[in-house]
């Protein structure tokens, strides 16, 4: 390597622009998201999942006669092949869902005529199945890995209400549908993250839309990304108590552990969508049993971080620290909230995909060697 | 955006190094290649499939002892569970063997007890299962598509030679084995190429091994990358006989149409596993049957592009320009050119997972937005 200077490296890509994108706009200084222009604020009041996945698709919101197609596309897409509920039942009751989730996705390419044609109107076709089937997929891990008999979707309900449906077996309250709804909307899109950027890179090669999405659930897996959020559930589990929070959180601090659903690679200041989950908690924090005592101890613990952290070191809540007392609210047990994740990212997933292959690139970038050079191969019987 | 100069784009990341590594080093200017600091050429010429699995793994060629041990550990892995061959038989009538692969290799993990532990023993453990299953995967995906009864693997056999006698239920020619097993030495790894970049991004969220390299097997089934021999291959078919040959090169060139087996994102100069393989096709051009037909038609293409392109602009054959006119000697079907070269890479994605890990650090590059800002949100009765 003498006379060789190192090239720059960019660890991790941060900072680094690898492709133009109209998706998705996240201001880490304000502490803002946009989908396609519009806020999460309003989308999170006004809109609901069905039109936020049309919204990312498309770049627009729908027109009402728009909006009824694409709802009756996505409801009849939900069905599920016999041999897919099959595999979910074989695995689900032995491997981490997210595995579950990653060979049904997988195995579904086998049940679409369309799996590998490449026209931008297969692609939103395969778009739209893949939508709604994950949804269908995530509720049948759920009900089946406690060995239950599967449910079949019902096509008159909303996206997240019939998920719910699909999980327990009974029709949802308005309000839990509602707030599943909403926590999809929440975790639709957010530009080039690490599951995103994964599905991109597959693609990139000009693989299919199913490989590219496998991609993703594949890497939303990881605890640094999706797992995040059941994490800090446990951590609010294991403060047990209200009171117990400032002890928990300042021995945290001073041993250097990690607190979870704090920081975020973008936000440096408050998570946009961990604001109006906020608002869910103070809710929540006037019920009673686990879920009140969950709220008040993240509330408490938030303040407290934020206080400590937030302002010094530009480490703010971010989305995942609030969603678990949500999702214990609804009913949803901490393994699925990753396969749930995956369920509401992946219209985020397909946009980008639909996106990038307007103007395919493959993304391939270097390691720079450090290793040995010009090794001799020593026969075996000399070494 | 007034006022905002826009960031420097890296389109396909090229150029830009994203971490350090000593496993691969790619010279594209004077076109070398070397695993581990061995130069291809002495691997090719002196080592195996085994041995450079080790090697990939371990940063170093094992003594006797340890390839002994290494050898039966690789070939007691390379049962499947009754399960994982039900799904293939399913799915690989009616999938693209890819996604086949994909969904088998998902599926395994509900049958490691390991999948999910994370410490650098269970994922050296996880590596050698990987490596070793995936030869049985892609050999039974061979013959189960055919409606052939699946063959329990022979762990008296080499690796290479084990998967053509479960794809063909006899065992093969010494030759032919000893063909697939440096086929697979010369696919086993190749720095950060798109497979194996996507391996490591969804590795670096700390998801586990089989979700790391299912996502290399996504990326990998893109015509862009691993199915370029398959293409390749087509092309010399479509040419048919050797005098078609010019003809045929000319009218692409002249049409703009892209020459298969042509090009790299890396190598400015011949590739030398090319040359290694182009070796191959010297002798086969004297053989018999379709295979001379393709290794003088292969040839003949290879000495005109070079003049045409080669020292001009730097277009010069890469690997996946010889290799199908290798493997349909072997008694290969272009439809597992692709499964063959995820199987030999598996040791490649292994070995940068477990040296990523090491210093793992989240990749997340960024979008450079180009969309609408602060849209309001138009209620459905005014759209």
């Amino acid at each position: 390597m003498a006379g060789k200077t190192m090239p720059e490296l960019h660890l991790g890509l941060e900072g680094i622009y690898f492709a133009e994108s109209s998706i998705c706009k996240v201001d880490g200084t304000k502490g803002r998201l946009y989908y396609r222009g519009y806020s999460i604020g309003e989308l999170a009041g006004y809109s609901d999942f069905e039109e936020v996945s049309y919204l990312l698709l498309h770049g627009e919101l729908p027109t009402r006669s728009q909006l009824i197609a694409f709802r009756r596309r996505m409801r009849a897409e939900r069905t599920l092949p016999n041999k897919i509920i099959g595999i979910i039942e074989e695995e689900s009751v032995r491997s981490h869902p997210m595995h579950v989730l990653l060979t049904a996705v997988a195995a579904l390419a086998a049940y679409d005529k369309e799996a590998d044609v490449a026209s931008p109107r297969a692609n939103m076709e395969k778009s739209i199945r893949l939508i709604s089937k994950a949804g269908s997929i995530v509720a049948a891990i759920g009900r089946l890995r406690s060995g239950k008999q599967y449910v079949r979707p019902d096509a008159r309900l909303g996206h997240a209400e019939n998920m719910l449906y699909m999980m327990n077996g009974t029709r949802p309250s308005s309000n839990a549908a509602r707030l599943l709804d909403l926590m999809m909307v929440l975790h639709a899109e957010h530009s080039s993250n690490a599951s995103t950027f994964s599905t991109i890179v597959t693609g990139a090669t000009l693989s299919d839309l199913y490989s590219a999405v496998a991609s993703g659930i594949a890497t939303l897996k990881g605890p640094l990304h999706g797992g995040a959020d059941e994490r800090a559930l446990q951590m609010l589990r294991d403060i047990k108590r209200p009171e117990n929070t400032e002890r928990y959180i300042d021995e945290a601090l001073q041993n250097k552990r990690r607190v979870m659903g704090f920081g975020h690679r973008v936000y440096k200041t408050y998570d946009p969508r961990a604001r109006i989950i906020r608002k869910i908690l103070l809710d929540l924090s006037l019920e009673s049993g686990e879920v009140k005592n969950l709220a008040q101890i993240a509330l408490r613990a938030e303040k407290l971080m934020i206080e400590r952290l937030g302002r010094s070191k530009g480490i703010w809540p971010n989305v995942d620290f609030f969603t678990g007392p949500v999702y214990v609210h609804i009913g949803i047990i901490p393994a699925l909230f990753t396969p749930m994740f995956a369920a509401s990212r992946m219209p985020g997933w397909c946009a980008h995909m639909l996106e990038y292959w307007e103007h395919s690139r493959l993304i391939r970038p270097l390691e720079y060697y450090t290793g040995q050079a010009g090794r001799r191969y020593v026969p075996l019987g000399r070494r």
